[in-house]
């Protein structure tokens, strides 16, 4: 399996900034991986409003189930991730784990256990024996530190090749916010399942409702616009915590969604889940092109999301973009078999700016050479108009590499 | 590209009988390739009844609509195939090619243009000039021969290693009637998209609805149940040709799909269609082993296949068979995916005869040796069983290999 750091990691990180009300520790539980961090703890104030979106997987794992439970509180002080093991697939034994890991880290944050939130990331269908990290979380909330955001965003890799990380500080009101969030992404546990984990915390005083009506809308062209291989973990967890510390500053309580001083923090927070989402993507296992796929006048959005996704799953079509091949025919055959409205014969193509097909034929004026010095570039926008409508979505992914393959396709250790 | 013949080609070839009422011939009409043929005619007497199913493809190549049209006179006097250009997105060109090929054709064979049947596979988007074989087609209508079934298999290959080809002898009332097919499959053409063709013929003298019906439902669990890359191609097409020729040696007539006379007809045809099908996916690009994928204890049988080609098309899955993983985690995540109703905790997954995972988790009397040796065969099963209901489905898919990238990574040359 490779290890190199991918070719579309950030050129720079950006310095993480305390999130007032939040404290992170994270610790070596030794659950799998050797001499690096695999558990953390992300420690709220009491007062802290959550909000969440979970895998729509049919088989969601142990710490899925008790998130979800747990969300109708809409109360948190505590988030215990570990990696190395997904606790997924892992039946009774499965929900005895988080119970324990549950009931160990409402005894160290001093709260009840429906205030607790947990993810695990890793092999699956292995119990996930809570003993070997429980003990250690009474020590991570005395330990925990305000800036330690980039080392909990190592404690959670798995094969991710770099730690993914971004923040933004806007006003609320007339009052600086700041929102920092972390994510794992789509690399594989040696090699078991890709798990899309992201954490969001913010200082800003707002009611779980409200976060959650931001999250569930935020995540539609960000995170659920992306994807590496089609395939959906039993895991994905995206956590959004508000732990209204900037109140005291004078920040204003958010009770309304329509609350028209919640603009700058609604689109900072899009912005960094978009941010996280294509980390994620930039790191799909053996990516070495970031693919935009855009179709515009479908017949209605969700149709043009279908069409987008049909494009950025083709294997045929992501393996062409590995080859830096500027293959529209593959763009026309995913159009075809997404089963969505199109006409054929108004459908237009294009790579980058590139027109390549136009009115259901190529295009007489297309430049083979300007193309292909397109396509080897690092970053791929592909566009389908389909010509029948106004509908119109995004979606990224990555190019299918034999890396995918080798890193996949090696035995099981 | 790799040229080697797979490793999952027949061990040996059948003897291709004729079939009364059917002439072939080949030529090389250097449509794109060079030293071998690409261009078949195959000539019907007649009286001959033909059916046909094609691409769900919303994009679907020009010479499919010209057989869509045709279908409804339920009458064929001749097929040509050309490989080496599918004519698919060619816009107005497109359908004057196959109207200029449909004339051509017609007056060869001595019939009228909507007794002609034609595909064509290959590199898409490039115009394809009827002229450069439309004056081959009377030279092949005379030069016909019976026996000639391989040759025409060959003659529409791609980048198939193999020809694909099947043939029965069985009783209709008390005569002998024989079924021949041929197909080609999953190659691409360097590289563009798979095309799945496969004509079918015989001298059974049986109606054109009756065999439409027979067609209609023999392909879904055959043809429609084999998946290589998950990617649909504009052109697939399967006809069924019956010449009738069989009556004049006491064969009955058949003009009602419940005839009890065609059990054995109707068994053998569907054989027939399972053993091309396959082939095309032994013959899938870069295919080193046989995946089938049977669900059981679906909540129908619907269901069951939906799950079934979530598993068959999850490239985690496919990577994990290439690689000789039993990596049954990556199943489980393939049946939460499908969105089909599912209960984790009552699943179970068998590679082989290995029970790997029982009621949710970990079957703990699983044998690691057992299955280790299981997945170096190359013909892998897989089961999955949900549980819940009765539905049943079984499909058949490759693994994904480093070579399926590398034959579609390639620049188009």
């Amino acid at each position: 399996m490779s290890t190199a750091i991918s070719p579309l990691a950030p050129k720079k990180y950006p310095k993480m900034p305390a999130i007032e009300g939040v404290r992170i520790a994270t610790a070596e539980a030794g659950i799998k991986y050797k001499g690096r961090t695999d558990l953390l703890a992300m420690v709220f104030d009491a007062g802290t409003a959550v909000a969440g979106v979970f895998t729509r997987s049919k088989c969601p794992s142990a710490p899925v189930d008790f998130c979800r439970d747990n969300l109708a509180g809409g109360k948190a002080r505590i988030l215990v991730v570990n990696s190395g093991n997904a606790n997924a697939f892992t039946g009774k034994k499965g929900r005895e784990s988080t119970t324990l890991t549950g009931k160990a880290a409402a005894t160290a944050a001093g709260c009840t256990p429906g205030e607790v939130f947990q993810a695990s990331t890793g092999v699956i269908g292995e119990p996930l024996d809570s003993g070997r990290f429980s003990h250690l979380l009474a020590g991570l909330v005395k330990d925990g530190k305000p800036d330690l955001w980039t080392e909990a965003a190592k404690a959670i890799m798995t094969t991710d090749t770099y730690p993914k990380v971004a923040t933004a500080t806007v006003k609320l009101g007339d009052t600086d916010v700041t929102i920092n969030g972390i994510a794992k992404g789509a690399g594989m546990i040696a090699p078991d399942m890709a798990t899309m984990l992201s954490f969001v915390a913010t200082d800003a005083p707002i009611a779980a409702p409200v976060l959650q009506a931001l999250l569930s809308k935020g995540v539609a062209p960000t995170f659920n616009a992306v994807t590496v291989d089609s395939d959906t973990s039993t895991s994905d967890t995206l956590l959004l915590f508000a732990t209204g510390a900037a109140a005291k500053r004078g920040a204003p309580a958010i009770t309304d969604i329509r609350d028209a001083r919640l603009g700058q923090f609604k689109r900072a927070l899009n912005k960094i889940l978009k941010n996280l989402a294509l980390q994620v993507v930039r790191d799909g296992e053996g990516a070495r092109k970031q693919v935009e796929v855009t179709v515009t006048g479908a017949k209605s959005a969700r149709s043009a999301k279908r069409i987008a996704l049909s494009i950025a799953n083709s294997p045929l079509v992501k393996t062409a973009v590995a080859g830096e091949d500027a293959n529209w025919g593959r763009v026309v055959m995913a159009v075809g078999k997404a089963g969505e409205p199109a006409d054929r014969d108004l459908l237009s193509i294009w790579f980058g700016d590139n027109r390549l097909a136009h009115n259901g034929e190529r295009d007489p004026d297309y430049s083979e050479e300007a193309t292909s010095a397109y396509m080897k570039r690092d970053e791929v926008r592909i566009r389908a108009d389909i010509g029948i409508g106004r509908g119109k979505a995004t979606v990224w992914t990555c190019d299918l590499t034999k890396e995918y393959v080798a890193i996949n396709g090696d035995y099981r250790s």
